[in-house]
């Protein structure tokens, strides 16, 4: 099931919002992390790194949900389904350094575990106005 | 394992910020949901009725989490974890109309589904600053 972007919310993907991942650990309770992110029209893009509990959560089970709340309008929401489907190195953190900037840190620094750092990329099958 | 609401973060269960909960659907996939709550030092109290998935999912996985955002910083996030341990009829819709006062909304009217509305105490036993 694909479905596109409902009308008049496109810009919740656009805007430099904080989202919240939610994926499910291997013993079956739900997780959530505020994640900043990009999109591409039919990707979004988190940094992450290898060793934390999300990553392992993800490679065992996919399935993701994310939530983009308007920052001026708490009931203004979009719920995004889909699964991570690559997961990329980031090399030298570009990424991560891209992403900060995109989100107003101009002064951000490459991150301590820079060597772990990876680009996650999660498909978008559903969306839906909450 | 029970833990303490962490210090100086008390204010994010207080004040009536509109959190995001997240279930696991019985296929395995996360669910996430813009919610009201309540928080009486222990528990939380959303609203919602019989009928609906959210209410399926945690009967059949009590395992919930739920994200508190500090509107006015992005960045500053409690996470809750716990599970659904009770769930009451809302007589009246008594709950439902006290929580949308509780979020400033003098007008709300008694809902359309009042008959099948309920409080779900949500149990909290882990805490943690995101």
């Amino acid at each position: 099931m694909i479905s596109k972007v409902p009308a008049g919310y496109e810009d919740l993907l656009e805007r430099p919002i904080v989202g919240v991942l939610g994926t499910v650990s291997p013993d079956g309770s739900p997780n959530l992390s505020p994640m900043r992110f990009t999109w591409d029209g039919a990707h979004l893009r988190v940094s992450h790194t290898i060793a934390r509990k999300k990553f392992v959560s993800l490679q065992a089970n996919p399935n993701y949900a994310f939530m983009i709340t308007d920052p001026d309008d708490p009931y203004r929401c979009l719920e995004i389904h889909g699964w991570l489907v690559t997961v990329e190195p980031d090399h030298d953190a570009a990424f991560y350094l891209s992403l900060g900037r995109r989100y107003g840190d101009d002064d951000i620094l490459p991150p301590g575990d820079i060597d772990d750092r990876v680009v996650m990329i999660l498909d978008t099958t559903r969306f839906l106005v909450k």
